[in-house]
């Protein structure tokens, strides 16, 4: 797969069955689960005796990625992740994918090979082994879909709706900075466009950028609670902005919140690139989107258990459904806390 | 789901979280194993003791269906049945699906409603439930991923690997109608095309184009088999013509093969059609895909057990590798048996 190669293959030499051959023979299986992998109808899997969970997502070029900025391997990677992110948000572990892939003869076979290349990085870091897919040609640009699987034991499982009043609101790692990497990249982008010559200005802005192209799930947490012996009352990912996801868990658990605005976990270089662009960080942590981080609830009792880790940064409290969802800004200011999260109809 | 409305809503009005929500709110779960479906960061299922079959499958506007001819409902229904077809070619049951799709806004709610208005009779119709999916918008025309999820005991999984020298070769139903529906279809297209007054001159058709528009996948033979007390040893569905399907299985079961022109099950529509449209049947049924009828293999010994079964032909026998892949015609020439089935790079 990560062979170099002087001359390009174009798809339609290979052939579709030629192109399945090829994916099959540089996949190898690691899940005791994982039965039966590509070649057949089907998949077969055996995730052992509990629960499974499946999650699916859809990648669009043009309108979730730009091939100008994306390299193919970021988005293989990243593909995956969206859908590790989910089952994380479930407690459960990562076990199995399917891919559909749809691709126009633009693409070649080294342009595949890198996106596998990243698919595959992903499945090596998480643990999970793709076991199926369907592969197809498109008539306009790139089409992603990836399907994910995981198991977990009934009791472990964690749902929207398990938010109790007084629960403390905590998030992983730090928000906003995938929004601003994207609005970083559109900037270089149009530079680029009025300018072919012009270099890109991303120095500085590592973090930022991986934040964007490379996201990671938070397996690491979901492990991290059993050793932490705490088990969240709610939990979701923040794919769309923690607005709108703590929006999913109230109105999913039939509570109001509180989100303070000084508890927001915003990296300094996320501040520093909204001075620059003139976003508001609060505006990309709260709407942003595409930090792949958890969000989840824990009884005020466990409060100890968590208040001295760097990993999570406790951002509010449930209450009652009667309060409504609060904003509490710097200046003790309240707001209704509205989900502007992407939306995938409105944006476009 | 099924109301009449008198005004189109936009789908921008709606947004991606009014479309999720609709959604939900129009599917029920009947399987019990479905135990979380919308509404989640992924859904939560428990099929039981057994193994857990998983197949996805990717249909793009422009490539794999043509909204001129293709009503949504149809496509719908025959989104679903492709892949609870491809559970049934591994001897499983179907249980659930979730679906990915992306819509640009030139598509009203009402067109929405009548696409899951088809995957919801097809859900019905096969007994399995619609437990999750992603909705976003594309640039691009209709797109629609889904992954359906089956199980089985593992003693009754059948593979395409199982074949065994002397075994005789069966297809259940009808070959070639599918794609005969389609050139009809195509036909009438160009016609309308160049004269949009003429009207289409489908009659007499219906089930041609049946068999193109509204597949049926062939749940009813594997649940036959157990009564029949027969247990095939290999098997694969007919998407993409006899000849690419048997070659799968002697390929993957390391066997040749010997197929009979005389014995292809053709219906006398099909025939028909092909000769008012310049199309040989058997072409047709050896290359033409999209059948969804099932192609197995079974021991000679069971040959009392099938012979008499309309639902059954028997269509040729495999042979030792080195025999080959071979086309017997109706004037017992020798032809070599090669896959021409619709190739997904080369045909576009």
């Amino acid at each position: 797969m990560f062979e170099n190669k002087n001359s390009r293959t174009e798809l339609n030499q290979l052939g579709e069955f030629g192109l399945i051959q090829y994916i099959k023979d540089n996949v190898t299986l690691s899940q005791p689960g994982s039965l039966t992998g590509i070649g057949d109808d089907a998949a077969v899997i055996d995730n052992g005796p509990g629960r499974t969970v499946i999650t699916t997502d859809m990648l669009l070029e043009g309108v979730h990625f730009d091939l100008s900025y994306c390299p193919l391997k970021h988005l293989g990677y990243k593909s995956v992740v969206v859908n590790v992110s989910d089952l994380c948000a479930m407690n459960a572990t990562p076990r199995q994918i399917v891919i559909g892939l749809g691709l126009s003869n633009r693409f070649s076979l080294d342009a595949i090979e890198e996106f596998y290349a990243g698919v595959m990085l992903a499945c090596e870091r998480y643990g999970v082994d793709l076991v199926g897919g369907d592969t197809t040609s498109s008539k306009s640009g790139m089409v992603i879909s990836i399907t994910a699987i995981g198991s977990a034991p009934q009791e472990e499982l964690i749902y929207r709706n398990g938010a109790m009043e007084n629960d403390l609101i905590c998030v992983t790692g730090d928000l906003g900075a995938a929004y601003m990497g994207l609005q970083l990249l559109n900037r270089e982008k149009q530079i680029y466009l009025e300018n072919p010559q012009a270099q890109p200005d991303l120095q500085g802005y590592d973090y930022i950028l991986e934040r964007q192209l490379k996201p990671e799930a938070r397996l690491d947490i979901i492990r991290r609670f059993k050793t932490w012996y705490i088990q969240p009352t709610s939990m979701i990912d923040i794919s769309d902005g923690l607005a709108s996801e703590i929006l999913h868990i109230c109105k999913a658990s039939n509570k109001g919140c509180q989100i303070y605005e000084e508890k927001l976990p915003i990296d300094h270089l996320t501040r520093e690139l909204g001075m620059e662009l003139g976003i508001d960080a609060t505006v990309a942590a709260l709407n942003g989107g595409e930090d792949y981080e958890l969000l989840f609830t824990l009884p005020i009792s466990e409060y100890e258990k968590i208040k001295d880790r760097a990993e999570i940064s406790i951002v509010g409290h449930i209450t009652d459904v009667n309060a409504g969802y609060q904003f509490v800004d710097r200046q003790n200011g309240v707001h209704p806390l509205t989900a502007q999260g992407w939306d995938a109809f409105l944006s476009k």
